[in-house]
């Protein structure tokens, strides 16, 4: 077994140093900060100066550098969420320091890199689990909960319905590695975590419809994907990089017996009725701060269970490997014009 | 037996003769004809002209008055939905010349007729069935059904919303006989219906919110009615006469073991999402032609069978004297600013 | 124009002759029934027997054979409602005839036989109504008229779910011509009809879930299909032959201003609360009796509109043309295993 | 102005001591904890031992008595939610000892110590907000401003559901002054919030349905309230000690030009459609950890606003007592068995 959990008592708190500072790390730092297991001890960042106010934020130490904070004993966990170019090189140095590691999706831009450092660490007992949050939202696992015991029948199609609020800043997506590594990805894996069976064909196809800087760059900003598996199970994924109403989040599971749906938020309790309509009010939602604001919570906690030796890893480091596998087949697919057999070995 | 129904075979037609042709009788007609179990065959109306158009329309016969309907015997039933106060000349007539009877509520404006006209039909056996429409909506029989079947428990409380999308016209108001024994009496049934036992206890207040007419023909637009029963069962009622939205019908029903609701109908499937909202198109909605529409053919359905003898009437002369009781006690307590203990006998 | 138009008079009652019995014949002749506007005068069908039974029921003639109708001065329309291979053959001889025609979908199996019928009408001004019903849908009406009235901006995606409750019998899937020519060829129109553009290239996949006889006889029973058009927008279509809560058909139009979706009905107006659960009643429903049952009016109306020169033909031959020709392009792209390029020429 | 205000600067973090530590003094103590600009420095309980678990849990210290609390200088408010009988006796303290007092609602079980305690703090600008949290709910505080900004046009019509999970025990519900004073006083509290205005009459009923223990100690598990104020405008309390299905919290007002509803909470965004039957799971909520969990971490900040100078107090004594008025009136009427006009001088 992995080193690092030995020394770790049941309820001892999990001490981090987080790497990366941005708007997913500013989620992770407050999901840390608030969970009464985990400790929040190092902040790295590039930027030194945003660091320090970073840090005084969430009574935390700015790292020097990532040595500092793999030299120190007393940290058990390295919150990865860096940019993606970043993910491996951390990892790696994490992984020599025996430190358990949360990373954010994708693992990497290279696949080639994600591949190597896959065969390195294949007889380590390393202890990495990937960002894969949506498999923490209590309605999405509800989703794959109920497929899993058999409540809808025998599963034969998901629909996924996954669009954001509105584009990130040109820099982002130009660094992204195009729609589906950094946002399908997160689909592909819902798709196999509530079908429980691996796509062994994807078809993708695109367009450029929100914002012409998607051409520009060599991305698309609407997607659709279809998956097939062995057992002859249907996936469909449609992405926009823009809903007006704010962040679309849906999965729809249907089976012999039944469907299930995981709808969107509504956070008012507001019904009006006038004259000819009727409506719900409901304020714009955004992924971080509303939408998955539970699921990164039960996601940071679950990864302190299996550091602490409770459990196993609910997403491991080859379920990332995965998805991003399917991505790099939906970009062929794209490219080719055509679907294509995904290989996974 | 009530000797009208010896002659008619199970699946006889049966033929009827309605009075009355306003918006109710139009209605009721509309169901007469769209039912191949009956037939209309004569119209009655103290306007001659009006009834010529009418009863083209229907494919009827204008009678010349109502003995000419009374003396046919091929006529099975009368369907009263003229002006209350004839109500009770027009049964008495029809009990007499042995006709089934489904007449539209209340019986009538003045209590006294009311209770003397049941003392003269008392051993007759005739067939009155009073037009409690609402018993046979689909939603609120499934409120009355799941009651009964014990799937809430022992119930406790009911809550009926009641609200008309506008107010009518000022005569028909000035002779309606006031807000609780014209709109209320219907909700009062709805209460005993679901509840399956009878108010001891009646409380009313209200006021004059919607429009000035209603002061000045000393009625009320706006009310509320608390009612109790022997077994401690509380129910509530509101009334408006007017929302702005269209017909407002929801019924309420708590119970030990859950609650069961009846709710307005939508009619669009519309959902509409926008920034910072969302909606669902609701048309405005009328109780003749859209909310009830359903319920008045399943009432006439039922009085056909049982003319023909096939069941047992679903709604008696009893139940609406009873409503009738419950609305003349509500005014009672309106008047004297009190709750009044109701006196069935 | 057409000469058979030239006879009618603005509110004459427009005569029918219906041709075909089975289920969709069936729910036509209650449509043409119960509206005002026409008459159901002859009914033809091979099986003499059941097609006596069936017009006493409707109150019509049986036709003796085609000719007999078709030389009837007095009608006016044809409505064909027989099985797929006998369409064209019927219409042929209506055009000729002079009759106006309300032919139910597919217009023919044998698509070299529809061009060579589409050549010979063209210069006809022969009236056909292809029975695209769901047009006609108020809810999916909406939708169609949200988009193009711009209220959800720039139409980006189109999500067709569409689900029968459950599979007919083998016969009649054995001569349906497959799932896009008899099933999805509905949703082809839908996508066409609310985009206002024309798909450019298909992609189509899908299994055997429901029942190994769709393999026996060469068919699917569960599909998924992508569409995308020459603006870029995208479209996702489902299908499946059986759902196990009745029949599914939702709509949704997503777009640069909002999104608007067209539900299922849901003709129960009852809410239950228990215990760690709320459920809404939902009998299960079916197309043809409820779903679907004020769109086949509507289509009806409109088509009767269209021959009394009232307005123009609101589904042409060219809209069942057009919607044929994505189904030929899906199965290709079934057969080929990659998307198709879509020819109308 | 009140002296305890002066020292405060704008963002100083108010330093609280906690009185009781029973479900509501958790709950305050969790949010004053979570919130920035708050200090748990101290908690007061009778009990000694449990104390000491509470004040380690939230790193306060436990006050040897109130006295130790007043006199410390660096306390700037009092959270008293301890016993009912006691409020009075500690505000008294407090508001000598110039603290800033948030406490629960009611201010006092002896209504004329209630009005004494008034006397007294007339002319002292003591700063006291009552802890009516449901002001604070987002969607409750969504009505009143709806109803205040006229978009319902003139409110004619309120209707409070408002339901416990389950009774309490025997011992809480002995001392708690009754149904009225101590659940339907949020309601009334609601009604006023609403309405913006106070009833004049009030009207009230109940039964013992839930549990025979309500008899015995004379109270009431089930109860009806109606309200009228001078407007015309009517507003009904429907209460229940025990619902099934968990906290049911609704409100609805109703005016000339709409209606508005605040609805339960549904945690749970799964819909499942099976035969027959599509529900929405709803796990049981409570109201302390769920429902007004918002509520009152809002109340909170509210209340550090007012403390810190930057705003008038949200909810005021004189609304405390009001609400305590009409309590009082409704156990007057359920007493006469007639409907009280409501005395507020």
């Amino acid at each position: 077994m992995y080193p690092v959990m030995v020394g770790l008592k049941e309820r001892q708190v999990v001490r981090f140093a987080l790497v990366g500072i941005g708007r997913a790390g500013t989620l992770h730092a407050e999901c840390i900060v608030g969970n009464p297991d985990a400790e929040l001890v190092y902040v790295c960042s590039r930027s030194r100066q945003t660091a320090d106010t970073f840090a005084a934020t969430y009574s935390a130490r700015v790292a020097r550098n990532i040595d500092e904070v793999l030299t120190d004993k007393s940290i058990d966990a390295i919150l990865i969420a860096s940019s993606t170019e970043t993910h491996i090189e951390y990892m790696r140095a994490a992984v020599r320091a025996k430190k358990a590691i949360l990373c954010e999706k994708p693992i990497g831009l290279d696949f080639a890199a994600v591949e190597s450092f896959r065969n390195e660490i294949a007889e380590t007992g390393a202890v990495i689990q990937i960002g894969f949050n949506r498999r923490f939202d209590p309605s999405h696992a509800a989703i794959h909960e109920a497929v899993r015991s058999g409540s809808i029948g025998q599963p034969e199609v998901v629909i996924v319905t996954s669009r954001d609020p509105s584009p990130e800043s040109r820099d982002y997506h130009a660094s992204s590695g195009g729609i589906f590594l950094d946002m399908t990805i997160h689909d592909f894996d819902m798709v196999r975590f509530i079908l429980g069976e691996d796509p062994i064909e994807v078809y993708a196809t695109g367009s450029v419809m929100v914002d012409p800087m998607f051409a520009e760059i060599g991305d698309l900003d609407t997607a659709m994907t279809v998956l097939k598996t062995a057992s002859g199970a249907l996936a469909h994924i449609n992405n926009s990089r823009r809903a007006s109403y704010g962040a679309d989040r849906r999965i729809e599971a249907f089976g012999s017996a039944g469907m299930i749906q995981s709808l969107n938020m509504r956070p008012s309790l507001q019904e009006r009725f006038n004259r000819g309509n009727t409506g719900l009010q409901v304020p714009f939602i955004s992924d971080y701060t509303i939408r998955y604001r539970e699921a990164f919570d039960r996601q940071l906690s679950a990864f302190i269970s299996a550091v602490r030796g409770g459990g196993p890893l609910r997403v491991t480091f080859e379920d990332g490997r995965r998805a991003q596998i399917l991505a790099n087949h939906a970009l062929n697919s794209l490219l080719s014009g055509r679907p294509e057999k995904v290989d996974y070995s």
